[in-house]
């Protein structure tokens, strides 16, 4: 039993709350035999959806019980006040008190981010905790971060975003030297702004495999393993490519619902058009990480179904096995050690 | 003769020069009856080119001899100061000295910025010129707004786009009051930095239909016309997009491939393939508004084809017929009436 991972679960937060967090959690502890969850949340109601999926608790699943719930719309300043016995604070409280290893929320962005800040607080030398998710590429995946926890970053700030995006490849990927370049606007534009073109001089200097300035579409060909930005830019960058994934996900839908001719086509193209979906498949990739914290806690989407969120506690799993705030303490000590010499 | 919108073409512009912009004007002058054009150029070069295309100058197409051509990598500065005589300044200077009313060119963004707005000069009231296109949507197109022109723009300048972006929509689409939003950041996130608060507070104030925030994904869900950020952010945005759909379309095509069963699903699916390609096809949409300057100007993508230029050719003539300048002037002088009054 001692060997396991343990993983809180918020259990109430996100669009769907237990309906999902429930049987992601079995799907999970039947995925993943070393790891016990304990689902954070109204005890009643929890007892009642394990019910409902014949299920219950057992040494590998705990229920805590918490009496609130973060609203996904709540102000962080207001949930932090007002929510002290929420389930994502209880959740995070149980990472800092040492029962869990890491935390996982699919809940309001803003009010885990405050709370986890708060209650865990960042690793010496980082000012500003970031968000970091993994975007399918061509040839794999690319680690983007900020997604939107920081707006208007300065130099340094990017700087450390590229110090954890890189330890967090090492880590998720078992890549020695992640390729990590910095986000920019074309060659042709007047280039960057005066945060990037710092940061830029910044990560030059850096032990990091800094591979100097990409663009959004460098993002997608696969060529770097971590692309650094501000939070805003980020988020807009994300925000955009889900809005165009649906897009043409729709439209293709429609055009070969047209008529009897393209059903037909579609039904022959389904083994074909299975196979792409599954590779972009996003919840294949569900589970954002927050970096730069004592602690190790992981965002779900609001939105994820089971089958996605119960990835994400994949993606606890694996930062808790990999020691990934550990690596990244590790790391800015050096770093800040090399600096003094300088 | 006198009736014909006039059209300057920086013909050795772009990635392809002369291969490209040739035929997409012979092309364009029989799309368009009501069009002249003028190549600017190397006359030589030009005239051979015509001769390979079996085509020759005519009332309807005009030589203008240019010496030199700016690179597609050239510092806008370096070109502003050595390229006196380049096909695209020379280009522009045919929009000063009213030879012709609006230039195209596919070369180097920032030079062609740098150089528009030296030439022409920016309409009174309008601090920055803005880059302005044209993006699909599942109901139609969004304009959006700025593209890379400006990076740390502020509220003032924000407004200014959204004030732009709006006309061109209500002049390019017939749309008589069309809907502008703010691109920011999501609601659980931190809501938008500064600069961006406060344009949603001068945009509240303003005439404009303003619908408020919008994220990235709205881009393409088209319930707003017009979408305004900073240049960063849209260029990043824009490159984004481009990326997810090469990365879309390449392994469509490779799914497709893989066996002789998907080769065949592909046979049987290539109406809907094709007819989904059209309504996405980039070079439909090719061609950006250089916006705010007194005069027009059409960015054509560097690496268009003649297909895709003769699209940005068709964005000049509409910009000539509904006289967007004129329009955006117009807007600006009652704002700044409507200011003085408040």
């Amino acid at each position: 039993m001692s060997e396991q991972y343990r993983i809180a679960l918020d259990a109430m937060g996100g669009d769907h709350g237990l309906s999902v967090v429930v049987p992601a959690a079995l799907e999970a502890l039947k995925k993943f035999d070393d790891i016990a969850l304990i689902l954070v949340g109204d005890e009643a109601q929890i007892q009642a959806t394990l019910a409902e999926h014949k299920a219950a608790t057992s040494g590998r699943l705990a229920i805590r019980h918490a009496s609130q719930v973060v609203a996904m719309d709540e102000m962080p300043a207001h949930a932090m006040k007002n929510k002290k016995d929420s389930s994502m604070r209880v959740a995070i409280n149980l990472v800092k008190a040492g029962e869990a290893e890491a935390a996982v929320s699919a809940g309001n962005t803003g009010a885990l981010m405050a709370t986890a800040r708060f209650v865990l607080k960042t690793l010496p030398g980082i000012d500003r905790p970031a968000i970091c998710t993994v975007i399918p590429s061509m040839h794999g995946h690319t680690h983007m971060l900020d997604l939107g926890a920081n707006v208007d970053s300065e130099a340094e700030h990017l700087y450390q975003f590229a110090l954890m995006g890189s330890e967090l490849a090492k880590a998720i990927d078992n890549n020695p030297n992640p390729k990590v370049g910095l986000l920019n606007i074309g060659q042709e534009a007047i280039k960057g702004n005066e945060q990037v073109k710092a940061a830029n001089a910044l990560l030059r200097e850096s032990p990091l495999n800094y591979i100097g300035y990409v663009e959004g579409d460098d993002i997608y060909h696969g060529d770097v393993d971590v692309v650094v930005c501000d939070g805003f830019v980020g988020n807009v960058a994300l925000k955009t490519s889900e809005g165009l994934a649906k897009m043409v996900s729709a439209q293709l839908k429609a055009n070969y619902s047209a008529n009897l001719f393209t059903k037909l086509a579609a039904l022959i193209s389904l083994p074909v058009l299975k196979s792409f979906r599954r590779k972009f498949d996003p919840r294949r990739y569900n589970g954002a990480s927050l970096l730069g914290l004592q602690g190790i806690v992981v965002k779900s989407h609001g939105g994820a179904d089971s089958f996605a969120y119960a990835n994400a506690i994949g993606i606890a799993r694996t930062e808790i096995i990999e020691k990934v705030p550990q690596r990244i303490n590790k790391q800015l000590e050096s770093l800040l050690a090399e600096r003094q010499k300088a």
